[in-house]
């Protein structure tokens, strides 16, 4: 079982208001709702990355150990319970680091004078704000207006220890500090910038977890502004070509980010009047989420719904919907929110299969909708006023967990069109 | 975009009318609906393993390069339109290739005498048949009751070469083959068949896609019945202990399998009267489907169908409800199925962004609807005898293109309650 979502101070409630307003019934959930267009098809345009990179609206966040540079005083400012803004810096802060200009001769002659000795910081481009004025204007088979936004690796290590320390000195000296957020999960941040530091942390850390190949055990590197790994014919270390690897021939699935998909489902008994929860042994007392698993290989997600909740929980499935997805990037999970049905003569919970949770219970949709209303919160954080101890504690709105279980107390289950 | 369902002859009504019945509105894919208990809880369970394998009701899946042994006959006398049926074969037949008792001795003690000099022909613990009379009794913490079934890789390399080329000789003189399905894609097997050999083949080739570990480069070791490699801190052809690595410290993800989520998305015009349809170059003439790519880190199935449908039509899409799912082996993706709505303002069709299609355009209801009648055949396959040339082409009913398209032509958008 993936970690839970259990973020703190729901933050989205903009961004939520303007999808349904603009998309009908879709749930978006936090992590999703990224402001920026990816432009994907530009990646391997080098030309385009240079100018990018020096744009004078260019965004660039940092990333130590993967921890985001935030503004603390935006965040006291911040009428909501925010944890926290991103803080953007310029290319003129990052220069020292990631080089005048990285992208200059193209990729290809960037794979040929490969070299595994060379550490090369780790660079992501994230896409363009189209909404910002003054943006880069890029005329490739389209026009592309925009403020680009990337995504930098500032971790003082190897050939880029001394330039890094000086930066994060320098941010340090401006009152800005990197995100302390414990286990390396910010989830307090407000909702677009928390959507764009997703996408730069599943890039960052997936290149930082992949320097080698799975296929023939060769050091590999980032092609693609970030969005590709390949494993290079040649290396300048080397006085020979390296053996060949499967990977360079057609397309292989290993070059390419990895995201695991994850189910995570609200079931409701047979009769439509209970919902089961569960809790792990590590969580404070009181505190329930539904149940949620990760996917294995060749089953569809209501095969992989139906098989974790008998694996934790003894009950039998039968129907399975999926409702909405939440990107999740602690590291790399697509949460697949799914409300299913249990069938009558599976209702009985048994923890006797895969001994994963500590409890599992049906509990009234009374008791649910009572505690989506005053007993939501982060795992580490304190209820709301009106909770009273020894209550039913569940996970807070930023989490598809209460998306799910607010949706069943809805009427999800036998209600109106999905469309 | 990653290949599309082309697979011909729908072979699982019986499944579908079973679902139905089962599980109301929910729709099943081709690939998906296994009979089998995956029991993963018992993987680690090496006494369990012992006893799975040389059970006399246990089903061994042997695949050559991937290709499944097919049962010639049973085709042949196959009532329906069925490329083939999977022939299971037993303990004694596979015994020389992979030993009297692999997993004697327990899992510790395997990772202790792990030698990476020698090979061990790859087997995958599928599941257990539950319907099956005269099945293993096996008491954990609960009982459970039913037929093993294994996968094993009897491809003629190293080790094992003269004991493999010995038993595809001894199944050839009885009369069965391995498939020869084009590009190693099976697609025709009935449909119980094609559950079982979509796992079979996910987690043979992910074993052998990955053997050497992406975090340090170091060849790695298949565990848990063939659904976990790890990287070992010992080798026995080495004399010291091998460097550490992060992956043996918690849990990661780089030791489990690997599934690609994928999006696939009917797309319907803001009037709900056409259906957006795209074609890649290399496909026969008048050959259409559904759009589809793969989702990328940090974003949700509902963004990831917005962004392709922009990258490789300029369509912008609004409202995204998720329909069904489709575990898809080649190699390794999750499809997930989804329907989608044009805003108004972004119905003009645009291939520039990224020049990934061949055509892309609105195609009436109407016209959808004949060519599902008359019109559907795997991509290498001749259509129906109804169908006229020059009218549009379509993937068959176990292509999930196929059921999207279907559920928008009986009117899933605006139409009544999901579940
Ligand atoms: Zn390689
Ligand atoms: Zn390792």
């Amino acid at each position: 079982m993936p970690e839970q979502p259990a973020n703190p101070t729901p933050a989205h409630n903009d961004l939520d208001s303007m999808l349904s307003r603009k998309f009908g019934k879709e749930v978006a959930n936090y992590f999703s709702g990224s402001p920026l267009n990816r432009v994907g098809f530009l990646r391997e345009d080098h030309k385009f990355l240079s100018q990018a990179l020096q744009h004078p609206s260019t965004s660039f966040l940092v990333c130590n150990e993967l921890q985001p540079l935030i503004d603390k005083a935006e965040k006291d400012k911040s009428p909501k319970k925010v944890g926290g803004h991103l803080k953007f810096i310029g290319f003129d802060d990052v220069k020292a680091v990631v080089g005048e200009d990285p992208y200059a001769g193209g990729e290809k002659t960037m794979v040929e004078q490969y070299d595994s000795r060379r550490y090369i910081p780790q660079m992501i481009f994230l896409g363009i704000d189209e909404k910002a004025k003054d943006g880069l204007e890029y005329q490739s088979k389209n026009l592309y207006k925009g403020a680009p936004y990337f995504a930098v690796d500032v971790t003082p290590k190897e050939g880029v220890k001394e330039a890094c320390e000086k930066l994060i000195k320098d941010l340090e000296g401006r009152g800005l500090a990197f995100s302390q957020a414990p286990g390396g999960r910010v989830m307090d941040i407000d909702a677009q910038h928390a959507a764009i530091y997703a996408e730069a942390r599943a890039l960052l850390d997936w290149n930082a977890r992949n320097p080698f190949c799975a296929a023939c055990g060769q050091p590999t590197m980032s092609v693609n502004g970030g969005f590709k790994r390949i494993c290079p014919p040649k290396d300048s270390s080397r006085p020979d070509d390296r053996p060949s690897c499967v990977t360079r021939k057609g397309i292989s699935n290993l070059c390419f980010p990895r995201t695991d998909p994850t189910v995570i489902m609200a079931v409701v008994n047979s009769a439509n009047t209970h919902l089961l929860l569960g809790r792990q042994r590590r969580w404070p007392p009181h505190w329930y989420s539904t149940l949620a698993g990760f996917a294995e290989p060749a089953e569809s997600i209501e095969e992989a719904v139906r098989r974790e909740v008998y694996e934790e929980s003894g009950i039998l499935v039968g129907r399975v919907v999926i409702h909405s997805t939440q990107p999740w990037p602690y590291p790399a999970n697509l949460m697949i929110g799914a409300i299913g049905q249990a069938i009558p003569e599976g209702e009985k919970v048994d923890l006797g299969n895969d001994p994963e949770l500590d409890d599992a219970k049906w509990v009234p949709f009374e008791e649910v909708r009572e505690s989506l209303r005053v007993g939501t919160s982060g795992l580490g954080e304190d209820a709301g006023p009106e909770y009273k101890e020894g209550g039913l504690r569940l996970p807070p709105s930023t989490a598809i967990a209460n998306q799910l279980m607010t949706a069943v107390c809805n009427g999800f289950v036998g209600g109106s069109a999905k469309m």
